[in-house]
């Protein structure tokens, strides 16, 4: 595609500095990792539809423009249970008239699938802003521990709700299954911790070129190394911000942005005094945490990866929602994680 | 991962020679595009499973490794007929249950996919050779034209074979179909010529830093810039050799090989003196194919994407099969398409 005047130049003759012709090359104190929540695709209430998506792909693009048109080395990760949800039931639904595939593959496939997505939707926006930045879609490996003690107890519900019967059935299968209070029975799987982004080297790469890129979607691809030093896939999730946080680590970015459907950290989230936190240090976050103020499966991970990541050396996150973006990075929203009382952004 | 001791430093403090540690910087006449046929994720006769699948792209992998060791820069694209077809059974089956998708994402699915299976395969082949080479796979958009008479005949056919009261319900819903002697009815969509590889730029990047790239698959997501200059997807397949030969061309790759199913051009392929054609000129080849020696939808692709890369500057062009690789490689098979006499290899 033509990029317009602005191109990017990556021929084997381009000058030395790589990428002179966008007006600087890109600093690596310029990087974000931005997380994007399964909200950002589809909210809660919405029709359960690709139309859906597509609108809400644009609404989320858009969001980021301020940070592509501040100078800002953008990685992009997504998470993907619903989709991968729906790619589940098409594979039930199919078994016997198309092959089945295990979890992994179908992790894959939905990074596929919103991978196009938001690509072509932040080409789009960029382009409509004048905005002149080649955007790549990475399928991602993520390697995890094959001795995670995840695996001994699958914990992370997947894939549609079953009937008692259906659900036997699967157990009878091998297929570890929760009862999900009123709502029906879910297949669980194993969601270990990330331990290593496979393809950091090209994302670094293609960063140095002022490339904006898409990965980890879905937290990764889940593999592991086996005794003999062989890649394996195994049928399980891995923790989108938690993957995010590693790979903001890895390509050495100083912040991380969590996008989600709150626009901020609430204490006493469920109460009718809920506050929002405006900042909070590691120290405070983790007393936080303590307290039982984060549920697991919602905030939690979000602010587990927060703290990882400030731990190991990065210097903020922001969470916050899509709407509220623009005014959080304004210091007039979200909530602001650093490493100690100085504030971030 | 780790690459073992070779690894490829890419971080920011790399030196200027971009590679330096594995041992040289990747040059542009060793460049080559394999593109691998469907015949090499499943062939004709054996069981569609996953399992099938996994075992022929190890076969496959393997079939690479010498021209990785001999210093060769890959760009692997495949086709996805059989995978993408098994989609739309699953998105079909589905429907009510899940959300259905459009043709272009199901081929973005497969790319996920068959990207998965390939990636890790190759690095797991790659890394029992004692090769340290990265290799990443991309999500590839392909720009077609809308004017492009394809639209107006659809001929591809894709998906299951249906029964003629489906196929009247399809037709009924404005999806052309086609009756297959025998064999059923099936879906055709337009198959227009590829006009632009979106993401050569990254492409470029990547092969510069000497990383093994996985793109266009299935000959790519098909892609049209409307009007306003935004980009939206048609529901289309385009040739995926026609899209390998635009790819070689775009990154300057002096070598096109199509990995087929036959190990060789035939001349009469279908009479029992059928003939392996060792070489051939562009002239010799398009003479064959106004005798009518190429049907439409197997031989002829690969030869018309053949001519259309060696007339934009290509140096050569292998067609051979997976097993015959290597002696092809070493001039004791295939067919070889050069633009003159004088023999490429």
């Amino acid at each position: 595609m033509d990029f317009g005047p602005a191109r990017l130049r990556v021929e084997s003759g381009a000058d030395e500095e790589g990428g002179s012709s966008v007006g600087r090359k890109p600093k690596k104190q310029d990087r974000v990792v931005v997380a994007l929540g399964g909200n950002a695709l589809l909210r809660p209430g919405e029709a359960p539809t690709l139309a859906s998506q597509v609108g809400n792909a644009r609404r989320a693009m858009r969001a980021l423009v301020p940070l592509v048109e501040s100078g800002k080395s953008l990685v992009l990760t997504h998470g993907n249970g619903f989709q991968v949800g729906n790619i589940l039931v098409r594979v039930e639904e199919a078994l016997g008239k198309a092959y089945a595939i295990p979890l992994e593959m179908c992790v894959a496939e939905s990074q596929g699938e919103i991978g196009y997505l938001l690509e072509q939707s932040l080409q789009n926006v960029l382009a409509r802003n004048g905005l002149s930045r080649p955007v790549v879609s990475l399928l991602t490996l993520v390697l995890v521990d094959r001795k995670d003690p995840a695996f001994d107890e699958p914990t992370k519900p997947v894939g549609p709700y079953y009937g008692p019967k259906r659900a036997k059935e699967l157990k009878r299968h091998g297929f570890p299954m929760v009862n999900q209070k009123g709502r029906g029975w879910r297949r669980v799987v194993a969601s270990p911790e990330p331990v290593e982004i496979d393809d950091v080297d090209t994302i670094e790469t293609l960063l140095q070129q002022g490339i904006i890129v898409i990965a980890a979607g879905g937290g990764g691809v889940p593999v592991v190394r086996k005794r003999n030093g062989m890649l394996e896939g195994v049928p399980a999730v891995i923790d989108k911000d938690l993957a995010s946080g590693l790979l903001a680590t890895a390509v050495g970015a100083p912040r991380l942005i969590i996008l989600t459907g709150e626009r901020a950290v609430f204490r006493d989230y469920q109460a009718k005094n809920a506050k929002r936190v405006p900042r909070l240090t590691i120290d405070e976050a983790r007393r936080m945490a303590e307290d039982g103020q984060f549920p697991p499966g919602s905030m939690g991970p979000k602010v587990q990866a927060a703290i990882e990541f400030l731990e190991r050396g990065g210097t903020d996150v922001l969470i916050t929602s899509i709407a509220w973006l623009g005014r959080a990075l304004g210091g007039r929203g979200g909530t602001w994680i650093t490493r100690s009382s100085k504030r971030g952004a």
